[in-house]
């Protein structure tokens, strides 16, 4: 029986629901869908990093990594990226920022698999991402 | 070799495609989406539970349990929950039916992560629900 | 430590960012979403199958597939698929499509679980197709 335990980042707001920013059990690590709300800061409601896509990007990115770190894992750890835009016109520069931000994290092995869809989110939110990891 | 199992609850309808409404192997079990149908009467048509979130909310938790609970699992195993709605209005009631919902599960660990999206679903469906486990 | 490599088949065009179109580590396989892009031609830009909901689907298929095969994979593993559409009114003939083909592939052992959620794409694709899947 291994156990599964909970990753909770300090920087993290309490989730809106019962469940948990990420799971981590075995070998496996799953971080809940990020957004691009800022390091929690007591008495302030989640509030984005910034109105732009490239300002949410860059937080949610931060936000899923703060998971990751939490379970002990990272980057190179991911198989699966699910990115949930709200505008097909926003790829070209989700990947940019996607492709920026991945250059400077020092990845040692190829980059994990990703699946890119167009969807609705919550009024002020234009990215949404999510992770699935392998440990060891 | 790990044989992939399927998981056909009785209370299920028949997949209306070549698909499993869940697989096992070895520690990994996967619900497929799961809407608020009814269990499966002979001669009906798939009928929904009701045309409310909380009524398809709820049939739906119960259709994926009831996959989990066919391949030996339950919600303590479950990593990763995917919500499916159709209208960003019906995040605050979902989320008070699905907490109301796993506080009575009498879960051990702490709950599985969760992404929510919104997107387009078959006409009179509100709500679908998939689920990755890790068992052992 | 195991470690993660990225599967590329040679039918495929480059990513448009810094993902992979697969990945493997341990059991675990991981399929990015594909669409319904022919195989990579030098100097040919992405170019889908067709126009039709049939040819993409049935090419996405197939990109699945070459991803799986490089890795070792084949349909027998996988546990998950998921199929993103643009329009509700296409699951139906998705779904021939899907059955016809998973017919001739010969798998020995149950289909995968599935889930179909109607989503935008960039302009002229019709079918996004990720994958999940447990080798050994």
């Amino acid at each position: 029986m291994t156990d599964k335990t909970a990753l909770t980042p300090a920087t993290h707001t309490a989730p809106p629901a019962r469940f948990s920013h990420g799971v981590k059990k075995g070998s496996i690590l799953q971080v809940a869908g990020q957004v691009g709300f800022l390091p929690h800061e007591e008495g302030r409601a989640p509030t984005p990093a910034g109105p732009t896509l490239r300002e949410q990007t860059l937080q949610t990115l931060a936000n899923v990594k703060a998971v990751l770190e939490e379970g002990g894992a990272g980057w190179d750890d991911v198989m699966m990226i699910r990115v949930y835009l709200t505008d097909v016109d926003h790829f070209a520069e989700m990947n940019e920022v996607y492709d920026a931000y991945f250059a400077e994290q020092g990845l040692t092995g190829p980059p994990a698999a990703r699946t890119t869809v167009y969807v609705g989110l919550p009024a002020g939110l234009l990215v949404e991402i999510d992770a699935l990891a392998v440990l060891g």
